[in-house]
This record gives structure tokens, C-alpha cells and sequence, in this order.
């Protein structure tokens, strides 16, 4: 990003089938089903009118009935992405894959792939499957530790940007005279040996328009950091307060720096619930309405989701029990595990906040009300930008792009136009260079 | 396919991006690129006005410079078909991906999405990767022998094809009122436990429109037969002579009869290279000029591919060599090695046959005249239809549709409307019943 430019807010729409809010699909106006292509389409459209940096898939790997509803059924993040790619121009495209459970070539090919389709809109948010579940559905047998996790996604990344710089910008001549089709000293074979994978190369896709697709980390742990650190270009995270995400931005830093990276190449997005009204009395209304159709043994079960062990024995109107260290998502069990002692909070009111958000930030209020918060994180150096998730769609989110987006404009903190075509311009980054090639 | 319906011939476009001629992409009128989304978009909707059943997408899990021009690169084909799911509306779509090189949860998932986002054209070509290169982009290692790679498909589409039947079509209520989005007791976990793979489920997707996705096979192996005749809806196969493919026929047909399965479930399409002129002349000038374009070292590396072994070292003037059996394509070096062994073929005239169509078989001549080989094979039990392979795209394949069709046409031998909504229907055949649940 140039100095002479202002630093603005970027902003992301996590898309989710039936909304955030575990019962956000049981509200009148809410329209839902995660294969409902139909629904994603004008739900894309509509964060593209509003100036959205993109649109944002999570994913999963098993189902089952007790699940938030809108993981039960979902359509492969990468048949959507491309489909999406069809109906956007300027939206960036991004989709979780596991490094856990997948494998370099398929990945790299996977969003190089998305990246030529859409124009250089493709971005990888890269997770090393927080759900043990998901181990079961795979041959593979024991879902890896946590720090296990993190090691083989470590050498996951490097050797996908390793296949991206396959081919030299200019390997393919295509010259109908000579027949020179493609240049053998313009491609380059990886030959990756490593300790979790071995991979020849080359890929079999030319450089992707955006050089390597944007790549998203998405854990918050130790581990996690580092990696976001040396690889990332956004980090979405889940935070409560200013101060908490704010010594994560500053941690982030530091580890940035320890790798020679200037801290304005990483984009940090906390996850961002907003519940709009046009006045705050009915705003509060709509978030209560919202709680109030909350399944408490639904919720029970994302918050033992989250936390990494099966809560269903407790009483609920008692505080959150103590807990050994989990295996699953640590960053997030931690959070929540603070926030419930510092708050007094029972396992009730824990797993009612997670039934909201799955433990990102909730804000009821006015537009502005909403735009005051997002103003005073991005502003203290608590975000950079925020990952927006609506309780429910279509209405919740409309109402967000027609009235918070605007105030934010009028503050002059975010966009008025797009200012590339590709994703990694619209977010002020550089292409990278071509490890292997010149030019 | 009603018993009142004249039997009617099949049609796939074997999509690739720079032609099936290996110097297809030289010719003047050649457009090309495996990653041109705007020509492959100009095709399928020339397919698509030719009423043709499927656009067929093979694939491969490595690149090198001295491979055919159309396997270099190419965009992923399950992100591929999802775009192309957008601009068509009849169109089957299929795709290649491998038994060898996959997990059953992930490709269960990828053709149920296509399937879901396609309004229920999807098609799968199961297939067992038959180049050893691709190992090497894969950590696990040694490329499995023939018969084992095999003895892993027929687990892996058992498994795939239990997963597809995760959810009865009853499953999901979506009641605001009572809050009952899923119902528990109409998902079914496969639990499978086999030699080669464990997936427990249920897939994280509903019931596919098709019921199930349409299965193509496309080894001709013994096999490959096997599995075709237990599992396939569609074959794939390379066949040089009327008597061949139809003895090919008679087998399949004796297979799935000890199966329990009647003949006219299964199309056998083989692939058909058509080089159409308005004149016989003009047809033979096309096709001389195609074979001119061909690099003789390109061209012996595709025979070294297709008969599993190294031939650089031999002379391009003297009869194929001795070789050993190959573990790689099985009944494709097979039929290469019988008819260079019958027709006295040197080493140059085998490779340039093989740069044409990889050893599928090529036709020259007028509209009327492709249509009467068409038409033979068909009557005579040698095909239930055709993937064709143009030489080069567009305008070998515009030829085709513009004269080809209509005169199939008014032979009464090919569809003038699609007559369902689903590849499913358009091919005759019913949609499964659910293993797991009723209705």
C-alpha cells in the first residue's frame, strides 16, 4: 500500500448457507439451504455492490444432524467458488482447504484453477481441520495433534507456492510456425521432498493471474500465528474485545517482523456478527427474537465443538467446569474459556453466545452504532478489516451493504470503487515474484 | 429406454483444450488453450445446440513440456464443469478423476456438488490413473500394479456410491416453526470399513438430483470390464475396427448379464476422430495437413505413454519392438501392438497414428459419409454412441454439429430435442433408488 494512501477497512462476507445465528434460518424473513445456488448467487452480487473484498467459504468434512445447520450440507467449496466466478466480476473468491486432510498437487491445481477462471479473484484459506470428526470420513485413520497439525501445514504451504511457480509467465509460445507450444526451460520441477510429503512437480496449470492466490490463515494459536506470520496475506480470527485483538495485531507484528515482512502486507479481519436495526430498541429486538429460538441442547453442542469436549453431562446453570487441554481448536477453547471465568458467565449464557456467533464478536445497533465499533478497532490497530457474518440471510446482510457501508464510505473508511481486477490489487498487494523465473 | 423408443445414437464432445490432433493447435483456424475459459464456454454451447448428451473432460495428475499440447495445463475439471454448469442448460457434464489418486469422501462430494449445481447433469469417469508419473506428485509412492488398481476402484466407487445415499430426499423439514431443520433418522452412516479405505459418513451433502451422478468407465482391460458391467452407466473405449468393438460389445454384454443387468443400461460410446470437408477430397487435404504438422519425437512419446514403454532409442522405420506387458494402459498398448502387428506398421507409422487420436480411431470424409460409419457401427452392435474428438477446435467441431448432426438427424438416428431435464433422463436411464432409505 503507498503511503500517500489512506489505510482502509477491508471487508469480507462469510457465506453461510443458513446464516451464522444457529436458529438465525428460523427467522421470518430468512431465506436458507446450503445448496441453494440461487440464494448464494444474489447474496455474492449483493456484497459486490457493496464493495466487498470478498466472499468467504468455510468448510467441513463430515455432517451429522447435531451439527449448526448450516454445516450439514454444503456444496465443495471449489465447484461454488467456480460457479460463483461466473456471476461476479470483481468479488474475490475464497474457500477453505484442509492441510490435513488433502494433498499439495490437488490444492495448488485447486485454486490456481479458480484463480484462471475468475481472473486473479482466488484466495486459500488454509486450516488444518480443527474437528476430529473429519478424521473418520478419511483412510488415514488418528486426526493428527495440534502442533502436528501446524508442522505438516507448514510444509503443506510451502511446497503449494513451490507448484504455483511452476511455469515462467512467458513458457508458452504457442507458435503455430515453428510448432513451439510450450518452452521446457521455462518450467521448473519442484522435486519437493520433505518430511510429511514428497511432490515432483511441476503442476500442470501455468502461473496463476494473481501470481500465487491470496492465502488466509485462520488459526489464532501460537502455532498458528507463526505460520500467518510467514505465509499469509489476511488472518481472520475470532475476538471478543479491543484490547485482546489488539495484542493479537501487535503479536502478529512482531512476528512478522521476525521475518523481515512489513506489517501492512497482512490484512487482519476478526470475525464480525452485526445485527442492523434502524433504530438501537429495534436492533436489540431482533438479536433477542434471535436468541430466543436458540435449541439449548443444539447449542450445547457447537460450544463442545469449540471447546474440544463433550459438555452435554453438565448442568447448565452452572459456571463452565474445568477442562483439560484440547487437541481441537485452542485458540478458540481459550477464548471461551476466559471469557466465561472473567464474566461469571454459566455454561448457559457460554453456549447461548456461541449459538450466536460460534464464539466471533456479536454487535446489535444502528448503522452508525455499528460503524462507531468497526471505527474504533480499525482505528486503535485492533483489525484491519473485519470477516462480516450475518445472522441470517438475505435481509440482515442487505441491510448491512445498504446503511453500514455507506456510513462507512461517508467516513471516508472504506472504498467508493474497486480499485484493481484482480483480489491481490484490490487488497494494496504485490504479485509475487516467480521464485524460479525472472520477470 | 422404453421398449416403444428407437434406440438413438449417444453423443459425447471429448473437450480438450487444444484439439485431439497432436498438432491440431498449428492448424490456421486453431484456436487453443487448456485454460481459455472463453473458447471452452464457445464449445459447450456448440455442443449444446448440437443436442449432444455430454461434454466430456479427461484429466491428468502431472505436466512436462514433451507431453500433447492439450495435457500441459488444464483447469481442474471439477472447477472446469462448475463454471460450464452456469452457461449451459442441457449439457451433460462430465469429468474425469482417479480411483488411485483420490479419497471417496471428496470425490463423492465434488460430482454431488456439480450434480447439485447443474440441476442434475453431472458425470463421473472413474478412472485409475494409468501414468506412472503421477505418482510422484503424490506422497504415497509406487504407483499400484494394473489388477491393484482395480481391486481399489471397485471399493472406492462402492463407497462413493453409499455416500451418495447419506440422506433419504425426505431429510430436511426446515420448520421454522417447530426448529427442525434435519431429521436424525433420514441420514444414514455408511460405517464402511474395507480393505483400501474406511469412511464412516454421512457425506456432507443431500441426495444428488440424478439419485446418483452418472458413472462412466473408461478402461477396457478385462477389469475394466468387470467393473463397468457392475457399476458403469457409460464406456469410454478406444476401438479401431467394427468386428473389434463389437466382440468388445458382445463381452460387456455377457458381464453385465452375470450381473444382472440389462444390455441397454449400459452406452458404449467409443471415442471418434472425425475430420469432416465438404468434399471427400477437401476431408483428406484436412487430415494430410494434420499429419504433416506432427513432431516425430512428440509423436513417439505419446506411443511411449499409450504402450508403457520407453521407444525413443528404437528406429522410426522398422516394426514396433518386443516388449514386455506393461502395468500402465493395459488393453490400449494391447490394440496398439495388434494393429501394428497386422497391418506391417513401422515404429513412424504407429507414433503418427497415435499423435492423431492417442489410438482412437480417425475419420475423414463428408458429412454424409462420417455419418455412414456412424450409423454402421451403431446398427451393428459395435456402439451405442460416440465421444467425439475433434482434431482441433472450433471450427473442426462447428463442421461437425453444422453437418454431422442433421444428417444423423434425418436418418433418424439422433435426438432433435433433449427429452429431460437430467443427463440421466437425456440418457434414458432411471434414477437409483436410495439403498439405504424408501421413496
Amino acid at each position: 500500500m503507498p503511503a500517500d494512501k489512506p489505510r482502509q477497512i477491508r471487508l469480507g462476507l462469510f457465506m453461510q448457507g443458513a446464516g451464522h445465528h444457529v436458529s438465525g434460518w428460523r427467522h421470518p424473513q430468512a431465506e436458507f439451504g446450503g445448496e441453494n445456488l440461487g440464494l448464494i448467487q444474489r447474496i455474492a452480487n449483493t456484497a459486490e455492490q457493496g464493495l466487498f473484498d470478498m466472499l468467504f467459504l468455510a468448510d467441513g468434512l463430515a455432517s451429522a444432524a447435531d451439527m449448526h445447520p448450516s454445516f450439514v450440507v454444503r456444496i465443495e467449496p471449489i465447484a461454488l467458488l467456480s460457479a460463483l466466478a461466473m456471476s461476479t466480476k470483481h468479488l474475490g473468491l475464497a474457500a477453505t482447504a484442509s492441510t490435513t486432510y488433502g494433498e499439495p498437487y490437488h490444492v495448488a491445481r485447486a485454486f490456481a484453477s479458480v484463480d484462471h477462471l475468475s481472473g486473479g479473484r482466488a484466495a486459500w484459506n488454509a486450516v488444518t481441520t480443527s474437528y476430529a470428526r473429519s478424521a473418520a470420513n478419511f483412510t488415514r485413520g488418528e486426526h493428527p495433534s495440534h502442533d502436528e497439525r501446524y508442522a505438516i501445514a507448514e510444509e503443506f504451504l510451502d511446497t503449494v507456492k513451490g507448484l504455483w511457480d511452476s511455469f515462467a509467465d512467458d513458457a508458452f509460445p504457442k507458435d503455430k510456425e515453428s510448432g513451439v507450444y510450450v518452452r521446457g526451460d521455462r518450467i521448473h520441477t519442484l522435486d519437493h521432498k520433505g518430511k510429511y510429503f514428497s511432490v515432483k512437480g511441476p503442476l500442470n496449470s501455468s502461473r496463476p493471474p494473481q501470481g500465487h492466490p491470496i492465502i488466509i490463515q485462520a488459526g489464532s494459536s501460537l502455532p498458528g500465528q507463526k505460520l500467518a506470520a510467514r505465509t499469509a496475506d489476511a488472518v481472520f480470527t475470532a475476538q471478543q474485545s479491543l484490547e485482546e485483538s489488539k495484542a493479537f495485531c501487535d503479536s502478529l507484528s512482531r512476528l512478522m517482523a521476525e521475518e523481515g515482512r512489513a506489517r501492512h502486507t497482512l490484512h487482519v479481519m476478526p470475525g464480525f456478527c452485526p445485527v442492523v436495526g434502524a433504530t438501537e430498541s429495534e436492533a436489540r429486538a431482533e438479536f433477542e427474537k434471535l436468541q430466543s429460538g436458540i435449541d439449548p441442547v443444539a447449542a450445547l453442542r457447537l460450544l463442545s465443538d469449540r471447546i474440544g469436549h463433550e459438555l452435554s453431562g453438565y448442568n447448565l446453570d452452572e459456571p463452565l467446569p474445568d477442562l483439560p487441554e484440547s487437541q481441537a481448536l485452542q485458540s478458540r477453547a481459550k477464548l471461551l474459556t476466559q471469557m466465561a471465568r472473567r464474566d461469571n458467565m454459566t455454561l448457559r449464557q457460554l453456549s447461548n453466545l456461541v449459538a450466536g456467533a460460534r464464539g466471533h464478536r456479536i454487535v446489535w445497533g444502528t448503522p452508525a452504532q455499528i460503524a462507531d465499533t468497526m471505527q474504533e478497532w480499525f482505528e486503535a490497530g485492533a483489525a484491519d478489516g473485519f470477516n462480516i457474518m450475518p445472522p441470517f440471510f438475505p435481509t440482515q446482510f442487505e441491510r448491512f451493504v445498504e446503511s453500514v457501508v455507506p456510513e462507512l464510505q461517508k467516513r471516508g473508511l472504506f472504498r467508493t470503487a474497486y480499485e484493481g481486477t484482480t483480489l491481490r490489487e484490490n487488497l494494496g498487494l504485490e504479485r509475487p515474484k516467480n521464485r524460479f523465473f525472472e520477470g
